[in-house]
């Protein structure tokens, strides 16, 4: 089934303690489509500028990533810089410049109408809540979210939650969001917020899928995944985004959502993770087989194996 | 197969946002032997002062833990004060006194010459080591260490290593130790001081055990065992403790020691840290039976199981 993402197409400017890179392809949107082009057909929602040519299309289209949905607006693309110097499990974020994305009116091309699976990555909660409500013929709708939108946009991002079916965040977000320290009570919270699935993601530490029945006192429904302690880690950037990809991409390729594909979804959101941060921005990404992603799972598998 | 372990047995007055409690038993051999009693036997070496009674040591002889290792010495026993009022996973230290523990000679008793595994708890390394020294005999040596020891003792501790087949720390230790802020360089770095196989506690996400024969860029030989998320965490102290009697004394009452077994061991682990957060002090391990332990074992293997 075909999954629709909208969210940001940009350029970043990284240094991590493996390097700098100026101005390399990136955005939520990208990082999530190509993730999860291994999986199922991806349709892009976006915005971009100028500077955003074929050569930067071709990555998208490579993939066989649908980009109509891209609109071309005059003046830059957004731009974000930042570095991950002292901590690589935080970015510490130098520039953010808007530039199109400062007008973005998400436009869902015909084409589009009949995806099954809906993806709202990071931006803002207006826009996320306008597309939609644009698809309510969708199967199944994610979304993530970050600090900002939490802590200055809330009552947007609760009209949000209210549509998600599976929200995707990090500890930090996740405590924020309910205002409380202790993960389990705070996904609790969470949860009667909207979405019937919270996946928490704990960067090196793996993810943990919450759900709404999940009763009082009881871990029975949760499911934990581990990540992939990784020799080295190039450059963080787009992590959460292509766990996000893998994720949803897996689930819309499978015939049934059981609560196993569920579980095995959650291992390949951090296989792809695992994936994005050994090279710079989404050249890993470009590079990578099915194999290569398959054979990653089965080591995920053993690494936590209980005969 | 009997444990000796060599470590604190201690007073601590703690403060979490749960409440506050005055002087009950802790220290790390006091955690350790009551977390392994329920799988194995286990003989303590330690020194107490005339605070400590009948009372405290029926904590132990109930678990059929034996105290004759267990010196009296004229003076007061170890006291710790802490909290942990801003991070659960980090206690703010505002007293330690020494006491009794300053001139600790460890003493074995005859009685437990025959014991076939040696836990080392978090003491000065010197006597880590002394004990370690007179105990030639033991099948698996396993030990501990802290932040302090590892910056202002590091020879000493270095000689320590040496003869341990198992060291247990968290993850800012293995960093310290090593000098490096991967945690798999960190790991590999750690492994070349001496033991075989390190198990990194990663608190609230589980631990990973790393084997000394991980070849380089592989990580085919780690595995990693998830935490329980807990609804509430009373009190952390001794989390880790117990982690290390979980881990030893599941290991102790095992036949072979094949992979699988460490693999179970490392949950056992994690359940048996579980349970000890759960209330003030060794409280939820006093009334712990090992049926709850087999129950919440299921349920850790639920947690992570892919089919």
């Amino acid at each position: 089934m075909a999954i629709t993402v909208v969210g940001s197409v940009a350029y970043d400017s990284i240094e991590t303690p493996a390097g700098r890179r100026e101005r390399c392809l990136g955005g939520a949107a990208t990082y999530f489509s190509l993730s999860a082009s291994f999986f199922t057909d991806v349709r892009v929602i976006a915005v971009v500028g100028e500077d955003f040519g074929p050569e930067q299309e071709a990555v998208l289209t490579r993939r066989k990533i649908d980009t109509r949905g891209i609109e071309r607006a005059a003046g830059k693309s957004f731009f974000w810089e930042g570095s991950y110097m002292e901590n690589l499990n935080e970015a510490k974020t130098h520039k953010t410049d808007l530039n199109v994305f400062a007008s973005f009116q998400p436009k869902i091309p015909d084409a589009y109408r009949d995806s099954e699976f809906l993806f709202l990555a990071n931006i803002d909660p207006v826009l996320q809540r306008r597309v939609r409500e644009a698809m309510p013929g969708v199967k199944l709708v994610a979304g993530d979210t970050m600090n900002y939108w939490i802590k200055d946009h809330r009552p947007a991002l609760l009209e949000v939650l209210k549509g998600l079916d599976i929200l995707l965040i990090n500890d930090t977000e996740t405590r924020m969001l309910a205002g409380n320290s202790n993960l389990v009570q705070a996904a609790r919270k969470v949860l009667t917020f909207g979405p019937r699935m919270l996946i928490v993601k704990h960067g090196e530490y793996g993810s943990t899928l919450f759900h709404k029945s999940i009763p009082q006192g009881q871990i029975s429904e949760t499911f934990r995944a581990p990540a992939f302690p990784l020799e080295e880690v190039v450059d963080p950037t787009g992590a959460g985004d292509s766990f996000a990809g893998g994720f949803f991409g897996y689930l819309a390729s499978q015939p049934e959502l059981t609560p196993d594909a569920f579980r095995r979804a959650m291992f390949y959101g951090g296989v792809m993770g695992s994936f994005t941060v050994e090279c710079f921005g989404t050249d890993r990404l470009q590079q990578l087989s099915r194999a290569e992603i398959d054979h990653r799972f089965q080591l995920f598998r053993e690494l936590t194996h209980l005969d």
